[in-house]
């Protein structure tokens, strides 16, 4: 019964490791690539699979992702398909990306980036804002993040909307599902916030098509995958006017380069993929109950459907 | 039964007669200087007292401000003693205050000046953060505004705490009061907000003596009155070091300068005094109540207690 931990970082200063030893003492952690006997290794606990992986432990029997969107191992065509695969929900993680959601919708909400433009003017004036229920946010992705960062918008008084892929009803939200649902939402949408997983459905889904369809004005919030993004798009429409502006967390290269437009567009508010960081004090508990579910045969949680690709 | 509007702005682009009319078809409204026959005015409406007002209006019954702070009425010798003092508390103002509190809470909790500083040198690295649970937001002021503003600050997860004049007991918010406990509050606050009202003990309160019993690289959010902060003693602590930002709404001389510090120095967050604005429509509805009052001899609400000064 032994884990290993696929890092970058030198196992000395591991953060995951002393939180398993206390709450499983038996636990066998070893680190990437020294494995030791390979058919000891039940599972493995990574973010991006490292050359020969799977090749070294033929005899796994779970995937362990270190964060809530799994693209990056979906998306590797040496993951076996048969292995299961599980992904984060890790309630620190969910409520660190609600804060930044609420953040930045409160930005755009009270015209921040107008006043901060006066700041450096100069500027005395005061703007009046529309109040919170003529203000309509929209949330693609409806899913553990998407819903609880609704949940904290909720008590600010906005007009709340959802759109997932397939149909769901939420307590006080308008929701909206499928492509047939999909110009609706974005047309009554003054924020966009994007939190939908990474599929081959979704990639690109933020493109010139989608922000044609949302008001003149409009702000979106990426925090979800920059491959989400069809960055040419985003740019033109910030360019044109059509977007007052765009709070970006995730990139499609990342660090992102030097040269990129986002750093230095007026209209672009960027963070380094830093909304939410897994926590390892918060998310360890799951990861300890899965890798006993491993050992006693039992259904894992927040098991990956490699059908819908999340 | 008639009532007197005081404004800057022209009658013909007032916006608070059209809801008064339509919430009370009777009434009478006359605007300053025009105000008819005095003998028929019972109250004023008014942020300040222009030069002349009680000579011309010896019958006032009484008045009412068109805002939540009443100190620039309260410290105006001219005003008759005797007149009852109606302050606004409006649901809408309140909610807008409690927007700019818990974003900019948000925003110095999530490190958003280090992150702007890094997107203006395309940086990218990213910093953990305190869990919301070791986060210690401290409230100055328990009144409607302070109280509303945690309960919005509640659902995040902060540590929330809270001070006044006299002791308050406040669900879930640990609370301190008068001099005796204004130590221990500072010394456990990470991010101080000021909602007090402005009066002789509160004026200059946030000084040198205030900021250095705060912990090193702790906020300060001004929200209330520009009088409340010794700006040099501010100014300082954010130089020092001691401080590593401070969002201000409110200044001693409003527009600010244009050759203030504030404006362009780099941990201050600066807006024109538009946290919260008086909203007309959603005010009406509590002006209109006192004025029914006036003429039926009931007492008033939101009446200023002269004593205290708010």
């Amino acid at each position: 019964m032994a884990l290993v931990i696929v890092s970058r970082v030198h196992p000395s200063s591991d953060v995951w490791a002393p939180e398993m030893r206390r709450l499983m003492p038996e636990i066998d952690i070893r680190y990437w690539p020294e494995i030791g006997n390979p058919a000891e290794v039940d599972a493995v606990l990574m973010w991006q699979a490292p050359e020969g992986l799977f090749e070294r432990l033929p005899d796994l029997k779970a995937i362990f992702a270190t964060g809530a969107g799994v693209d990056a191992i979906m998306g590797d065509e040496r993951v076996p398909k048969h292995l299961p695969l599980c992904r984060l929900v890790d309630p620190s993680m969910t409520s660190e990306m609600s804060e930044y959601v609420v953040l930045q919708v409160l930005r755009f909400h009270r015209q921040e980036p107008t006043y901060a433009a006066q700041q450096r003017d100069r500027v005395w004036q005061v703007h009046s804002q529309p109040h919170p229920h003529q203000r309509r946010i929209g949330m693609m992705g409806l899913g553990e993040l998407g819903q609880d960062a609704l949940r904290m918008l909720k008590p600010f008084g906005f007009q709340l909307r959802g759109w997932s892929r397939t149909p769901k009803t939420l307590d006080g939200i308008e929701t909206f599902s499928g492509a047939e649902g999909f110009g609706d939402f974005l047309a009554s949408t003054d924020i966009l916030v994007n939190l939908l997983p990474l599929t081959g459905e979704t990639e690109g889904i933020i493109d010139a098509t989608l922000l044609a369809r949302l008001p003149q004005g409009a702000f979106v919030v990426n925090c979800a995958r920059g491959r989400h993004v069809v960055d040419a798009d985003l740019l033109a429409a910030l360019d044109s006017g059509h977007l007052a502006g765009a709070a970006l967390d995730v990139f499609h290269q990342e660090p992102l380069a030097a040269d990129h437009r986002y750093w230095s567009h007026p209209k672009v508010i960027l963070t380094p993929h830093a909304a939410a960081l897994t926590n390892p004090l918060t998310a360890t508990p799951q990861i300890v109950d899965n890798l006993r579910r491993v050992r006693d045969g039992r259904p894992l949680v927040n098991l990956v459907d490699r059908g819908r690709g999340y």
